[in-house]
């Protein structure tokens, strides 16, 4: 981990930049498996599950069976943890319903919105070492809450051909009952396109490796909604003084071990802040059983020692971080002066990983700086916000002129006519 | 326009095709443009005014002096309509203002939610023969409410270097400082990288041709948003017997007369509705100024004969049109069942113009059958929705165990660690 003083403006760019990412590549990579999917449907995602999960595949959909087996396979500990975690993410994210608008702008001109769900959604849940039940959480149950007619989950089986037991159990528990054995690029794929048993969908969530992405990104094309662009994940923390260095430590490690891709920085209001918090990681990283992950993540990664806390600030909206943790005294001036940032942890006892699971808040964040323009995925991203709008006689009578006023200086006749001819109908109909 | 007459679900997608968008050419001639624009800044600017606007352009930043000369020159009436439609754009939008969230989710965990604006837009207002003000509205508006904190709007200038005062004149009136006389792919490549007189923006919004679309579509490559996937304006009406047939017509001849690739479709409740809705088409059609264009979208229109109600909402719903009027008698009931469209037109005297100027809602809505998957243009495209978290000791000690519980079983040990070295603290501590 590099340490910076004080850098200008000019150099923050340069200094904080991301690993960059090179999707051309993997596009002609993935072009191929997207068009057999659409070509052959079920069967291009047998062949493919045969050909990247080794692992031969029957029935493509996870059966009644294989939930009843996962219900025996997790144990109550995490049973009970899921359950709670569930509990948190549903009041903060039921909490995001909003009310339907129904105003009158001006007599007999009433306008209107109402938040529809998203129909069909597909929810992407990567495999390898580690079983996602928490994406699972993060994306079913705010596409539960509003009111998806259909949410299919797509994830690669294992060699054995099953889905890990605490993905199934959380996908049942929400209520998702399409579930796909099927993985990557070819996954995404089948929810772009539809085959045989999985419906085409309108809008796809979820992480993936850079095969995903790329298949995500391909979907957009064919006029499908995706949650976010996609980048490595990345913490920053802003320190001072009255942070615990072990616990900032924590945190740059906890994403650190996410890929080697991962970046985390810190800014720190002195030199001695930022000593005391690398000599911390570097105690800590010895013991982590992901450590060589971590160890790549932070060659990365930069600490960056920020004695002006206006200036502090300033970067870190510059960079706009996915995840911001603000471990300073004066913590709700500073947060209050952020506008760039995926979510904020505040305090000594708010770690990172707390939002990654638990406290109630989305885990799916805008990253590679997509903080300054994305929110990540809450409630708003399961619907549309549709808009209506009713206008009576008398309405039309006070607003048409002014209708006809401005169509008609912007040239276009037809817009004005079709106030005119109303218009025109009521005189006559007096 | 064709008619056809109850078609099968399968053919609905076949009959109600749009025309194809061919992008891949168009973004081999916007390439170049971008990447001149990135390199040489003004200077790229004021070459392109020269080549494709057919002017010099000595300050590409409209000045004070054309502002004023632009009060003088708008009408009266026009200012007065501008006001009126400001007043009903910003009462609507000032609606959609979401107080911030913040609840105590368990005792001790606090999540939170807050709009914050996006910092820099940019407005797109393309040129032509007539001067889209109403755009300026639409966009300058919410993007005023919202607050973000720079605005900038790009508009051709035309032969004389100038812009069109009812374009300067809303633009000012809503408090937009910076006006740029840059157009097409060139004025998005500015946007997107910024000049020596134009800021680099984070998100980009407002129609255009096809170069302008091209462009953005390669802005969102750079990290820039838009505000949402282009296609050519479309409306749906669907009638039956208590419909007025001449405004049936004048309805979709206000589509058609947008551009030869509109969309216009009429779904009526019987071959009568349907036939003398069409008589009107042809009657209304001959004294429109701008026929030539309305005649040749119509040649991409169809009107559909449903008898059935709910298919026919069914067929709605699959088409997922931009502009929905619902001209039927039991209209409640038919809105309530609409999933799928941009904006909702309710009744005999709510013509598409209305919300095209002056009812209130926005006039930027999804096209092109992105109405399932997306919503029109609203305070929230100019905000992201950062969340915010923070946890006591007590509020850790009693969510922590859950989080440890998640992180392990996900094998994440550095994101485990992150809260069971604060546990630990706390226990060492007490």
């Amino acid at each position: 981990m590099r340490t910076i003083t004080n850098p200008s403006q000019n150099e923050w760019q340069k200094e904080l930049a991301r690993p960059v990412q090179k999707m051309k590549d993997i596009q002609k990579i993935v072009k191929p498996i997207m068009r057999k999917v659409s070509r052959q449907g079920d069967k291009a995602l047998k062949k493919f599950a045969l050909e990247y999960d080794h692992v031969e595949i029957d029935n493509l959909l996870v059966t009644r069976e294989e939930i009843n087996e996962a219900y025996e396979l997790v144990d109550e500990p995490l049973k009970d943890a899921i359950q709670q975690a569930k509990v948190n993410i549903e009041k903060f994210h039921q909490a995001q319903q909003t009310e339907d608008l129904s105003m009158e702008v001006m007599e007999g001109v009433t306008c209107m919105r109402r938040s529809v769900p998203i129909q069909k959604v597909g929810l992407y849940v990567p495999g390898g070492t580690a079983p996602l039940f928490s994406t699972v959480l993060m994306l079913g149950v705010p596409a539960n809450i509003a009111g998806c007619e259909e949410i299919v989950l797509c994830t690669p089986p294992n060699k054995e051909g099953k889905v890990h037991p605490a993905i199934l159990y959380t996908a049942n528990l929400i209520g998702i009952d399409k579930i796909v054995k099927a993985g990557g690029a070819q996954a995404i794929a089948a929810l772009t396109y539809g085959t045989e048993s999985i419906p085409q969908v309108a809008k796809i969530f979820g992480p993936g490796n850079q095969y995903v992405t790329a298949a995500k990104q391909l979907a957009t094309k064919k006029g499908i909604a995706i949650d976010m662009p996609a980048g490595p994940s990345e913490v920053l923390v802003y320190a001072d003084e009255t942070a615990v260095p072990a616990f900032i430590a924590a945190d740059l490690l906890s994403q650190a071990e996410h890929g080697i891709d991962s970046q985390v920085v810190l800014v720190a209001s002195s030199a001695k802040v930022a000593k005391k918090a690398i000599k911390e990681v570097d105690k800590q990283l010895k013991d982590l059983p992901r450590k060589a992950i971590a160890k790549k993540a932070l060659e990365n990664s930069v600490a960056v020692v920020m004695g002006n806390q206006e200036k502090a600030i300033a970067l870190i909206n510059d960079y706009a971080p996915e995840h911001l943790i603000i471990n300073v005294e004066n913590e709700d001036e500073v947060v209050a002066k952020i506008v760039n940032a995926g979510s904020v942890f505040i305090g000594n006892f708010t770690p990172e990983s707390a939002g990654d699971y638990a406290s109630g808040t989305n885990h799916t964040l805008p990253t590679y700086g997509f903080a300054r323009n994305y929110s990540g995925v809450s409630l708003d991203s399961f619907v549309k916000k549709i808009t209506y709008q009713k206008i009576t006689e008398k309405g039309l009578q006070k607003l048409g002129p002014t209708i006809e006023v401005l169509a008609g200086n912007e040239l276009l006749d037809a817009h004005k006519n079709a106030v005119s001819i109303r218009l025109k109908y009521l005189k006559d109909n007096q």
